[in-house]
Order: structure tokens, then C-alpha cells, then sequence
């Protein structure tokens, strides 16, 4: 339903933007129909799809160097929350009628700076005009030790939760590119500004933190619809709850000055989303080689409470020991 | 970017439409980030990722359940055309504003009897609201023995060139929903007009070819973007060209009706793409096995010409010898 053309115009455009970020031996020069993937004798391969799209994960205006790294990263942040080590990805892109050469070359270069800095290669795909707005929807694949992948199901009462980075940048981020004035008004600095902006542009997938998790956590997945929800959904999986310390949940500073300027920053932080951290569980035993490792790994991770007995949603306790309610506690598409 | 809401209406939404398709083991019932697939030892897994998208790929209007259907489908042809067995699939769904739960309960209901019917199940995936058309984009996971993936480039000069099935009719179905008077033109009885729109609405993956393909066959790929231009491809993989006898090429009792009414229907079938059968290459003392086990598969098999010497394009020749010119061998999004 697209106009006709020459059959090699979609696959010059493949060859010219796409082939350079497939240098896995499986995906067969983008030449054939399909990839091959051989996981190593006695590991599984953990599978894991998103999409991002045009006016809803990201701004249309956004770098399209900056899209490329997005929607390979948010995948990314499952496998390493999983335990999982990439691989390979799968790439259907949708792209609108005149995007532009110089779109498609950004797009790919950032696309394929990902690809080699996390070792996930491109695997295969395929590329479709589209009436609506930009989608890039990408399959990713990791591979763990057979029976290795970290679940959300496996959190017990006594666990330690933890968190790696700071959360709530990205969504704060995602407040000021929707009103710039804010930035005034939390009377943010220019580097504090550009910090929240950029959590929101490009997230940081903690694959440094993949094998610690792995070895480690008891329970683990990543926080992309706000930590209230996301560790609520850990606890809905293990049959627990959790009693969090809000003064523990790790902030960066440019956080802490929005949180001071509008008390219901601190809910925004906490219930935004995208931050692509972690989240995870930890047996008490565990926690100093995690908290090693981790430090090892360059990623922060920080305790911010405990895993209690369930099945009540988490609470959120603030330093007087009251429990706070968040009107809603994640993002949700529906 | 999309309003905010009780983070349970997304998981709500999958846990009524989708849990049901989701009975492999290592989808882990939808409720964790990722899901877990072991190739069994000595396989190889084939992947392949492909979206639909709503005024491209199908008619908004179309029945959901048959969009659902289509989705999965033009996947599981791919994996057909390399000798792979499915074993799962991930979608990435993206609804308009709007969507109905109708539409998603239909949409649900015909892709659990696909992934029923196919014996390829929801591995896992995620569902966005999008401002634009809905699109569906899966990606298909299959196995095969190590290296035993049929690929486009191992056709050799002396092979028969085979199709599965009639080409052409879905193009022609397509033809007929931009122009219902058409049918008219073309004096369609009303069951043939019927079969060229239903083979446009939901294709038929020949997975019952996989096997006889993955063992006799040279090189294989799925006819999706026309013959004349697929072919093209599969040629210039393996290096070599083909000579076919267009008077072979199979064709439906709709299509040939149509192509009695105008003389351009059969450069339309040659090349209009959306066939979804299997165009393949057998050394001479292969035929006979293949064609045996395809009359065993119940999907027919036709050989339309030889594979010769490369690099030049496929040549089409009509009864009289005469090499047919397409104006665009096949269809191409850009």
C-alpha cells in the first residue's frame, strides 16, 4: 500500500545504514531472510522485546543518534537486570514519509556506537514506511548459565533491596523538556538542567552490573515505569512486600534541588519512570559481595530497605516514619 | 509522554488478551521482564523480526483478528522458507487511541489460534498506545539442526527453480480492495473474488514445506515483495541467474480469470509481492524426493524454470521465447 519502486532501493538503504552494525556471523550480512543464533552449550538465551515511539518515548526533534541509543538501551537495562549478557538484536524500524538521509545515517551511527560499546551486534530486521510517527522496535537477545536468569519471583522476607544509580532524573528530565520555565523555577543550575535532560534522552542500560545480579540477587528487574510501581510488580511476583526508606532512595543533586524547590518532586521521582536502573534483592549473606562487586563494576548501588513478609504493596516510609501515598505509583500506557 | 494510570491497567490488558497465548514454559507467564528460550542441543535457533503496520501492511478497517493472524504469519513464512520449526514468538504491539476491547479480544483471539494452530507460542513483549496506526511487530524464533538453515545463496547453475503454491493472488486481492469495481471489470465470479481477498487478508505460511525444503533444497526464501524481484534476490545471494517459463508459474483459477481480462494482471501477479509462498532451488537429483514429500505435505509444488549462470538478472519468457520486461520487479517501501 506504500508507492512502488525499485526492489533494491530498500536494500541499498540497509546496506548503506544498517550492515556496518551487523557483525555478528549469524546475521549473515543482512543478505538473507533470517539470522542464526547458536547459544554456547548449557546456557539460555533471555529474550526480551520493546518499542519506542515517536511522541511517546521520545521527542520527534530528538537527535536521531540519540533514538538509536534509546531503543536499543531500554532493552538492554532487561538483559542486565536479568543477569543476561547481549548478544544480539532484531530491528523493526518504522520510519515516516520524508525522513531524511542524514536522519537515517544519525540514527544508525548512534544505533551502532551502542552496539559495539555493549557487544549486542545487529542481528537482522526489517524497515517499513509509516503514515505515523517513528517506532523502532528491537528483540534483544542475552545469553545466561542454564537456569541462571535472575527472576522477579525469587525476593524473600529479610531480603535487602537495592538500587543502582539515582532514580527520578529521567523523569524530571521529562518535565523539563515539556516546560523549560521549570528549570527557573526549580532554579536549577545549567549543568543540573542538562544532567535531568539527558537522564531522559539517553538512558544508561547497567550491564556492568549484570553478572553481580546474576551471582547475587535473589530478585531483580528494571525500573522503567517508576520504582513504587516496579518494585511493587517484584513483590506482586515473590509474594512479599517491602518497607522502603525514602531518605535511603538515591538522588542526584540535581533531584535534590527540584525536591527542595516542590515537595511533589519527590513523588514525581519516585513514581515517574525511565529511570532504567535496577532493582533488585539481596539474602542478607549476600549483600557485601554484591556491594563489592558492584564497586568493582564503577555503578553505584544503594540499600533502601527491606523485604517484608506479603502481600500488602510496598511502603514508602519517610524519616518520621510515616507512610507516604502516591496517587498513582507508575507509569502505565492503558 | 502518554497519561498516567494505574500502572495494573497495562499489566491488566496482557494478563486477560495475551497470558492465554503464552504457554511455553519460558515466557514465564508474562510476569517477568524477559523470557527465557534453550535451543535443544545441536540446534541452531533462526530469527526473524517483520511488522504490519495499519494503512501499509493491512486496512484499518480490516478484521482484527485477521490482522493478528497476518502478523504472525508473514514471520512464520520466513521461518518456513529456511527449514526452521517455530517455537516462539515476541510481539511488540502498538495500539491507537481509542483501541476498543473488542478489537484487542479478536486481535487476541486469532493470534492464540495461529500461535495454536503453528505450535509457536507468545515468548513475551510489550504494548504501547501510539499516536499513529497500529502496527504489530514480531519477531519469530524457529530451530534447526546446526547449519542446516536453507539459505538464499546456495543456489547453483543446473537446479530447478520450484514455487509453492499460486503467486500472485494476494496482489491481485489487494488490487480488488482499492477497487471493488474491479472484480467487475475482470468478470470475477464471486468465490474467486473472494479467494484473491482472502489470500490479501491473511496469508498461509507453508510450514508444512519446512522439513521437505530443509532437506532437498539449495536455497529457499519466501516470496513476500513479488516473484520477479524475490527471485532476483535469491540469484544475486548465489551468484548465479534463472530462466523461467512464465507459462509455469502457477496460478489461481481468479487470477488467470484476471489475467484473461487484462493482459497487465500477470506482470501485476509476477511482482505485486504479499504472497507469502516459498520460491526454492533443488539439484536435478533432489527433485523427485522434494516433490514427493511436498505431495506428502498437501501444499503443491511447482518447478517454473532452471537456475543458470550469473550475474544477470532472472529472465522471464513467455510460450514464444520472449523475455518479458517489468517495469518494477518488486515492491519496495522506499
Amino acid at each position: 500500500m506504500a508507492e512502488k519502486a525499485e526492489g533494491s532501493a530498500e536494500d541499498r538503504l540497509i546496506a548503506r545504514y544498517f550492515r556496518p552494525l551487523a557483525s555478528h556471523p549469524g546475521a549473515l550480512g543482512l543478505a538473507d531472510d533470517a539470522a542464526i543464533l547458536t547459544p554456547p552449550p548449557g546456557c539460555d538465551l533471555v529474550l526480551k522485546a520493546d518499542a519506542i515511539i515517536g511522541g511517546v518515548h521520545f521527542f520527534p526533534e530528538d537527535p536521531a543518534g540519540a533514538i538509536g541509543r534509546k531503543a536499543l538501551r531500554v532493552n538492554l537495562s532487561d538483559l542486565a537486570a536479568k543477569g543476561a549478557t547481549p548478544v544480539g538484536f532484531l530491528l523493526s524500524l518504522a520510519l515516516p514519509d520524508g525522513t531524511r538521509d542524514a536522519w537515517l545515517a544519525d540514527f544508525a551511527h548512534g544505533l551502532c556506537a551502542d552496539a559495539q560499546l555493549y557487544g549486542c551486534p545487529l542481528l537482522g530486521g526489517d524497515t517499513d514506511r509509516t503514515p505515523g510517527p517513528a517506532m523502532v522496535s528491537i528483540a534483544a537477545f542475552g545469553t545466561v548459565p542454564h537456569g541462571g536468569m535472575v527472576p522477579r519471583s525469587g525476593a524473600t522476607p529479610g531480603d535487602y533491596v537495592f538500587v543502582s544509580g539515582t532514580i527520578g532524573d529521567a523523569a524530571l528530565g521529562l518535565k523539563l523538556r515539556r516546560d523549560a520555565q521549570s528549570a527557573v523555577r526549580y532554579r536549577l543550575e545549567p549543568h543540573e538542567r542538562d544532567h535531568l535532560l539527558a537522564r531522559y534522552l539517553v538512558p544508561e542500560p547497567r550491564l556492568a552490573l549484570s553478572e553481580p545480579i546474576r551471582l547475587h540477587a535473589s530478585a531483580a528487574m528494571d525500573v522503567s515505569d517508576g520504582l513504587a510501581g516496579d518494585l511493587a510488580k517484584l513483590c506482586g511476583a515473590s509474594g512479599v512486600s517491602a518497607e522502603i526508606e525514602i531518605e535511603k532512595v538515591p538522588l542526584s543533586d540535581a533531584a535534590r534541588r527540584v525536591i527542595a524547590a516542590d515537595a511533589s518532586g519527590r513523588e514525581f521521582a519516585m513514581t515517574g519512570g525511565d529511570d532504567y536502573e535496577i532493582v533488585c534483592t539481596m539474602a542478607a549473606e549476600k549483600c557485601d559481595a554484591f556491594c563489592a562487586a558492584a564497586l568493582a563494576s564503577g555503578v553505584a548501588v544503594t540499600e533502601i530497605g527491606r523485604i517484608v513478609a506479603g502481600p500488602a504493596a510496598p511502603r514508602f516510609r519517610d524519616r518520621n516514619g510515616h507512610v507516604l501515598e502516591f496517587a498513582h505509583l507508575s507509569f502505565s500506557h492503558f
